[in-house]
């Protein structure tokens, strides 16, 4: 699908706002791919639509999630992470994007998982440091994106566990295992 | 067992130090489990027992994990964790103790592990507050440890994780589902 096109139909399911943040994404999602030698255009499809289910309700996603055999322990954890899956089904089913890789760039842009892809990691950290985010921290992982993109996530992973625990909230198990292995796999 | 013979048994597998620590992690699991409505005598023997295997060696302790049948994923992560369920083992082979609650505190003390009872709750934050523990964060826990037995569990989880993340270490499943557990279960 063309760029274009792709963001016509993202841009009826967004915010004005999350519209915005969804061409901050595709941009750094096409810089850091070019750089570290993912798709450019896998990647741009799969930022175009990364938030695609972001404004569905909440029972919508709840709905989906129990009737498309979505992980069902999705649904014992913040509904901040539904948009994530939700988003790879009807980006599917619904825009008829078909492409394995960029359908599971989407569905783990949020929580993460062992073993990413490339194309994983590069919307993920995409969407960690869009040129519209501003939170503590972020400045340093996007000078950290520049040289060493697992560096980089790692530090966007821990990150985000230390902002939930602060809240005293739950981590989704996948983010945890994501941070293991990303360790695990870090050269020195 | 009395607490003479107890100490006279560990007094021989530890160094001075360790020793000392051990002292204090009884005093003050005497004192959580009178407060918090624990078995002050099994919380006594778990806390004199708890780092009974601190100073066997790895190759020993990787042993025992093999062929003694406990969780063989603790390989994967760091040593540190294998003392706790190594001692378990060698506390009930070695020392004859057989109660299983508190070879469990013993067994869960450095991990956790979700739906942890109130004596492993007890001998682990008791080990993380001893008197002799001096670290960012423990004044903290221990104030807490005063008023609320889950939030300051809760705080010293955290800290763990938080210490072993700024050390790019993995942290270990066992810990992260604590962390998960204690969140759930904490009442507003």
């Amino acid at each position: 699908m063309e760029r274009e096109k792709a963001l016509e139909l993202v841009k009826k399911q967004l915010t004005e706002h999350r519209y915005q943040h969804t061409l901050g994404v595709m941009e750094t999602a096409i810089t850091l791919a070019a750089q570290y030698g993912a798709d450019v255009k896998k990647a741009e499809l799969a930022a175009i639509f990364h938030d695609y289910a972001k404004f569905r309700s909440k029972d919508e996603m709840r709905s989906i999630i129990v009737t498309e055999g979505l992980p069902q322990d999705l649904l014992a954890f913040n509904a901040e992470l539904w948009h994530a899956p939700v988003g790879a089904y009807l980006v599917e089913n619904e825009a008829g994007i078909t492409d394995r890789e960029v359908l599971d760039a989407i569905r783990y842009h949020t929580s993460g998982r062992a073993d990413m892809t490339l194309l994983e990691k590069v919307i993920y950290l995409a969407d960690y440091i869009e040129p519209g985010r501003h939170f503590p921290g972020v400045d340093e992982v996007r000078e950290m994106a520049k040289v060493n993109l697992d560096r980089a996530l790692i530090k966007a992973v821990q990150n985000t566990i230390l902002f939930l625990m602060k809240k005293n909230q739950t981590v989704y198990p996948e983010t945890f295992f994501t941070y293991n292995d990303l360790i695990n796999k870090l050269e020195d």
